[in-house]
């Protein structure tokens, strides 16, 4: 594997959640795979998660890390070819990215849309312009329009909880006071589309996402309807596609609540993280034993060392 | 030892000193004890002794060490059960400690009183947020109210210079053109209290510690007098109490000079550091033979890896 | 050495690059030198290469790092000997660097030119404050008038490339929107006046550098004609010397295109990065075969590789 930007990167799933699993019963089975191999951890948003569980997945694999916040510590990026560089930015994305990879062997990047041009957003400029001009690997880290660490980590915590062949999967749109991005939910949909889940997508009208992403997936306008005999139910706020990066509607009532899970086939509650509580579900939810969002942060440590054992492994 | 949050987590003073004597003189004696291990520091405030010898403290044991400024690198953090969060804070504690309690094996925060509310800040939210919901050990590395590896360095530091079974101890106040918190002076308190010193605080009218912290230690407000004969003259600013967060006088007077030094029996100078020279202490105290202010400082690092040698220990 | 402020502490120049060049083809020769030996990195200023070279090169010597963004995430410094300390520092040099010098084997430091007073800028406070105070080796990471590892790092591409014994190298002044410091140019022109070169300085007039550093060597304010049979041209913005901090003029004709290329020997185009496209230099040189400021960058870890082997060496 070369890069690691979306889902499509994934050659055989099934065998790769296999995979993860055997290294989450025994992380540091491969402890010397990344003996005096670096990677560099490049930063152009907050993290939690993404940040600590892909470090220690590097630490697992014996890695060295190099963190870098690029916003702040760094010099800021210009990404346009033929640009008169004579503005804000003080470096091209063309030699920041060859330069890196001059110091380290993979490189993670995290790069979150800003929600002013889907165009731009969606053209992935940030990680395409690292993975064009790098020598060396890319893992995204979230970019504008996807998560496909998250991603890998739903699919392995959906097929250890799963308790059919099939589950109906539901992914259920939220409140948020806050414009967010995409990402989670267009990997989350790509996903699903290659699980064997009996899939269905719930927001309001107006939430619609990239019908490129969601080409035949159902949508069910009722959230209750979606979530009837669910096995698991994933939410996650996301802003407008159409009307690109705005908060068109924030009706409460989607909300995910007790009396909403009990609709579903006791189903296993996920979310991301982070979550604002009592906005986009209830103490309730998450305080249940049904909410298994822990083990799903737990499990992107897993994720993220199987993408990087792949990729030490060809290199 | 499950956490350590403040010097009652010490079972055995005396026996914790010796051996961090012990670790000093052959830092890396348990080099093998961190393997595999992780260590996260967490710091929602500036550092420089306690980022770098918590560190360091880490790297002699064998630990992996992850460091993260929560503030501007993670999400804003909610404390309050039950909030609707639908304001400024994207996550809740509950989540962020659980959460990086997969991936680190053990846990250290610095969180700073804000000097707004007493009463909110004397609750340690915040390390007390974390201590609830991580399933790690948790350092406290300065919360709110306490500063227990500095008191535990103190304790080290005036064990290694003492030249009497029962020294003399001054801890006082001093001038400083911001308001600070108490926390150093809280631990200093507490920890003086389980020495065998003959212990007293002077400071202006008004700057009184809280009471269930100084308990039956004398006060003298009358500085000269207190520094007579002292073996130990610890100096540290910090904001009232009683007029929570006020710098309610800051008389130049309460300054440490070369004459007052004079009041003493030799006596050694101590300060936590940073330190305001010329406002806090004259430069000819802090640059003369008896101020041992680095070496204290050096003795933060045998303080951090007694207590990650305990924690690991017990683990 | 004790310390590598600037060139001034390389003392045999063509051992140096010989050894950095055999570093270069076996980075991981000296792979226990730095056994349990750490070095702590100083940030007062962004930093992409130097912050992510420097790591790589302690890490390919095994050593432990800790980096540190003074500024943020430590207290801000005074530097004058006998201030009253009343004002916006809370810590002085003297005790920051004896406290790092505890915790550290090495220590590496950036502190820009702020460009505002030159005898200030000049004297060095900050390198030479840490420095004098130190009790461990002090590397420069670009101070406010030198930047040593890079001026190393171009002697060492220099030697890579060069076809003859005494190439013609031209470092010529190129526009900028901002004002920048002296230290990349000054410390290029000391090392060239130590490598056998036939060395010329172009830029237009009132941007002459001190004559301190630049002597004897010759200026031609014709960038074509200085520009004829150069074998390597290396491309530098610096704001005034002596109107200091200012950009007097910023003359876009002074910028390096292809035709100006045509005039050298075939010339080797060097920067030392990050360089704004199409205001510094264009594209079409930038991207050309002749450009190595990748491979240059890439020298940076062997330099800092070689630096801190003579200091480990030593100790």
């Amino acid at each position: 594997m070369n890069n690691y930007f979306s889902i499509q990167d994934i050659d055989a799933l099934p065998i790769w959640v296999e995979e993860a699993i055997a290294i989450k019963k025994n992380p540091l089975s491969h402890k010397t795979l990344g003996k005096d191999k670096t990677i560099g951890l490049l930063f152009f948003n907050p993290s939690l998660r993404t940040r600590l569980s892909t470090q220690k997945a590097a630490l697992n694999l014996g890695m060295n890390v190099m963190v870098m916040n690029f916003t702040g510590e760094g010099w800021s990026l210009e990404y346009e070819d033929g640009t008169i560089m004579d503005q804000g930015n003080s470096e091209h994305v063309k030699e920041a990215a060859q330069v890196v990879s001059q110091y380290c062997d993979v490189l993670a990047i995290r790069a979150f849309a800003k929600l002013e041009d889907r165009d731009d957003d969606y053209s992935e400029k940030v990680l395409h312009g690292f993975i064009n001009h790098a020598s060396i690997p890319v893992i995204n880290m979230e970019s504008a329009t996807r998560h496909p660490l998250q991603a890998l980590t739903d699919a392995i915590t959906i097929s250890e909880y799963k308790k059919t062949d099939k589950p109906k999967v539901v992914l259920s749109w939220a409140p948020h006071p806050k414009a967010l991005p995409q990402a989670v939910a267009n990997s989350f949909v790509e996903m699903m589309q290659r699980m064997d889940a009996d899939f269905v997508i719930t927001h309001p009208v107006g939430f619609e996402l990239a019908s490129q992403i969601t080409k035949q997936v159902p949508i069910d306008y009722n959230q209750e309807n979606a979530l009837k005999d669910a096995d698991f139910v994933y939410v996650k706020n996301w802003s407008s596609y159409q009307d690109y990066g705005k908060v068109i509607d924030n009706d409460p009532f989607w909300k995910i609540t007790s009396e909403k899970m009990k609709l579903t086939n006791d189903a296993k509650f996920m979310h991301c993280l982070p979550v604002r509580r009592n906005v986009v579900v209830d103490d309730a939810v998450l305080d249940s034993k049904n909410s298994i969002v822990i083990e799903q942060a737990n499990n992107r440590t897993y994720a993220a060392q199987l993408v990087l054992k792949k990729i030490l492994e060809k290199s």
